[in-house]
């Protein structure tokens, strides 16, 4: 049984939390850290862990194996590497750090201390994507076009985004999401479009809330990621591989399998929550973590600090292509 | 170039001279007849033909190959007796004859006469049923169930519905799709329910608009028919075949490829109309048609005399069921 | 928490067991019983719980809230008897029972001792299932036509199929669905037509592996069950329900949305297995179950005796349309 | 009756001689001209039409009202103006001309002789396309990102493959459906990225097989457009429209609507040719263009010589982006 503590209890820590305590064998939730007085107490009673305000105290804990960090952006850096100095195995949600050299920091830490580090790409472990990368690595060729793409169901706040989220926290995924469906190529330049378009009372704010970016890879590829905070339909993230033998398409829009014909043609529910999307794969990535927390050993192809850091630098080269207004080139490592 | 006259100028022998006159190659319609003065007139002059009141007369012409039969129903089996005496190429619209021994009949009559006769089941010509027929001549074993299923868009005047009719002018379509899909295998037995659902008001005037058979055949195989007279999303028509190596399905719902997401989901057109959704179906079988009188050799496949005279009598024992509540041998042709 | 024994270590039982174990909030594995030697061990001790082969032992123990009977079916009645006589809340996998009075018997005994009586037509816990109750519910009107069908993946042992087995315990799901969708409805009339189609090397020793069966409701709707053994394709699940207003189509071949467009064509995966299909829909019947155990008060459209008692009874009469070549009458209660 | 010439007897000339004379109502196709002798013979003597290698003595012949330019795309702009100096009606297959200015020549010399001139964006015509249209038009906003692709089945030889077709053949199409999805705006802004993919032995010869470009518009809109020459799975062309209100998609892979179940799981077959996909879109622009020939007047929204310019415009900025590797910017009219 792996004694797992959770750090924040915000809507992901709380549903990461109760992933651990119910939906992963061999984990036990032990623990739940929020540095906000009260905030982690009624997590950790429904959970039946123990709640703390202190983290440091948690990873300092012999008794607690891993730690899944869910906390804000902003501080996962440092927790990945205060869980490497403690020698306690670490996930962390994504962005693993807000700049690139405080994700190599923090992947450094944790290879010096040899604990597994996991990071939350969750796509990796959604059933489609990861049918479609077993078809990829059976030998479909490089890809010609992947198109990965992001639109959350709105109803965020403009005046708590800070600067270049939907690089460094939305289309970080679909960088990743290229990135795995491109095994062994490099992104070697990168260009972008995005704009204040849900909001666009605030573009003089500097918000932006819709993108567009395009990576050319080393191997003739060219991904296409988009993003938006916004759609009326609610949370749909798909993809598409397109290379010599086969086209791929991941993802459905669909809630359930229930079509309903009536007099004004066929309607069907939509998947409105990440949360319902990829519970499954949210649960698998959670799994997966505590096996390899278990046995000291990340599991292969899980997303690794490398890839968060890449993933990192490329969205973050789009931003810049943003502001720049040209093609950006990236000096990445192989995916 | 094979010069076709149509007797009957309602909607579907409006529908039937347009696609003679502008879709099938090699045909040139030549004459419009319609015993109501006046009736075949405008259609006539719009598709480039000549009018007339007098379908004998049409019959008599040298100058007409081929008679598309649209007429009422029941004068079908008269008309292509008629025909066939005339040594003309006779399609006839479904039923061919209101009772078995009259489609017996105009079957004889065209055998003796030698000319094609070919009946309008034209799903037989329909993209999907036709591929699957062609991949269950190649080899898929016997069927174990089959389904086939028709629905009207509804507006139907009960007042105006002979009784029997959902049996022998709309179940005999799927009656024909059992038949077409399990070849060389012979109905056995019928049961059948129906009721008047769609205007229970009509029931004790012996109203019955939605019908459900099962026709047992010889090599084992069970055919379920379904058909409802008023359908809230439209013209609905498919069928399953399922059998020892696959499942075969056939048929949509969908009016075209257009897929819209909005804020209550998914949503998309159904088709509304025989005419929208077989289209390029009823082409292909006055196509297949025209050929057949060209060269005087029916199209191998096309329903023959024999095959209306069998879906009549099966179409007629489901009627037969119902009344006396309780299934109903049948002694017919193999398919 | 719940205390929950499980009764029978076999597949279902195994995989109802890792449900309650691991995916049921609120319920603790207490117990598995299995009469037969060693059988529960492997089992008892993966899932943290006691092993035993005593059944009554495990009823009579005071520490055990409610159990899970998925002992073969010619246990239940007696089993949901005892469970009842003991005060145990009880959820017995479908059929309740081999003969209707067997059926009464075990439903009087649970209404008799008060306790919740939930039987397995995990069909309704199902999510399409479930919505589309949901819209009936909403006023969408009586239906027409209701069908359902169920197609195993194959690779059963004829020898080990008792008769009758397709209409008992496969068909029985399908009779659950058709009145589960026509709510307030009673059957009326049956009609069924089965035979020996898989193998039928072994029709002569009475195998049923395909059957087709008609249900006549007092409301004029006609429900069509279908099922059969083996299908190529895997484990084929689906409903389809037809009134005035709308026609509801639910379940899906789809084993995830991954679509492979190739040299020759389009492919997609299909699910294999009852426990891959409706893994989601066992969590939530168990989870319905365990609730109801910890109020006592059964959930309102959860499967009952009386449900239990109405399925095998029309399940039953089907059987014996297919022995009579005739409809069978049936006067049972309204779903 | 409006009399049409046909300028040009290759692949697609043939089918719009074939369109022209079976399937739109209201036209006669009088003559084909082909340069090369007796090129035209066939085809002509096929749909009862004069053959000539002589282009201008059709243009010169008052007996033709309009004409239909498929000869290859440098003769295009040429024929445009001798057909608008003729005073005939022109249908120019896309693109219009190589070269921006010869672009504007051609238009203008068709607005000073008051003839229609419309180009074959057959997209506009197909039916998902118009209805997204009539949605947008309908009051849906604008769009936040818009996507077009094309992927043609392959089997092109290298070497007969000019400069720059990808942008001025293919993605023309893709660039003319963004400006369609999104009238009203204008592209500002175009990045691209190509390569030989497909060919990869034909990189250093210059070829481009594989494309993808962004277009930037004055609203915010971004545009992206992908190709390339060949797709194993056949003849792929969708579009997705993505505003505040909804997502559109458009366009669908699907050759019929046979679905086949197996033990391999599902398959369908795909679509592999554009005469295939597009059959109805062609008839449609084509029977518009007849139809604004009789009346002398363009039907609104059919593609204009402006369209066609300005699609070039953009497809030619696409072009130079790749060589100079920076977007482009653009200053065009508005869609």
């Amino acid at each position: 049984m792996t004694r797992v503590a959770l750090i924040g209890s915000g809507r992901m820590g709380a549903f990461h939390g109760e992933t651990i305590a119910r939906r992963v064998p061999g984990a036990r939730l032990v623990a739940v850290a929020d540095p906000q007085p009260g905030a982690a107490d009624a997590l950790a009673a429904r959970l039946g862990a123990a709640a703390t305000t202190d983290p440091a105290a948690v990873l300092a804990d012999p008794a607690v194996d891993a730690v899944v960090v869910a906390a804000p952006a902003r501080f996962h850096a440092d927790l990945v590497v205060a869980a490497a100095q403690s020698g306690t195995h670490v996930f962390c949600e994504k962005p693993m750090a807000m700049e690139v050299a405080d994700a190599v920091r923090a992947t450094e830490a944790a290879r010096a201390a040899g604990v597994v580090l996991q990071v939350g790409f969750n796509r990796r472990f959604a059933a489609d994507w990861r049918a479609a990368r077993t078809l990829i690595d059976g030998g479909l060729g490089a890809p010609r076009t992947i198109r990965s793409l992001t639109r959350d169901p709105g109803g965020f706040d403009p005046a708590r985004v800070a600067p270049d989220t939907i690089f460094r926290e939305t289309l970080i995924h679909d960088v990743d999401t290229l990135r795995f469906l491109n095994p062994g190529a490099t992104a070697v330049e990168v260009h972008a479009i995005a704009d204040a378009l849900v909001r666009p009372d605030w573009r003089d704010r500097g918000l932006l809330d819709t993108a567009v970016m395009t990576v050319r890879f080393d191997n003739g590829a060219t991904g296409i990621a988009e993003a938006c905070f916004e759609a009326a339909h609610g949370y749909d993230v798909r993809a598409e591989w397109f290379g010599p033998g086969a086209m791929l398409s991941m993802g459905s829009t669909r809630a359930d399998g229930l079509v309903v014909h009536g007099a004004a043609g066929i309607s069907a529910a939509t998947v409105r929550y990440d949360q319902d999307l990829f519970r499954d794969a949210y649960t698998a990535e959670l799994t997966a973590f505590v096996e390899a927390a278990a046995h000291g050993v990340p599991e292969p192809g899980a997303p690794s600090g490398e890839d968060a850091t890449e993933a990192l630098a490329i969205a973050l080269a789009a931003a810049r292509s943003v502001r720049e207004g040209r093609p950006v080139r990236t000096a990445g490592v192989p995916a």
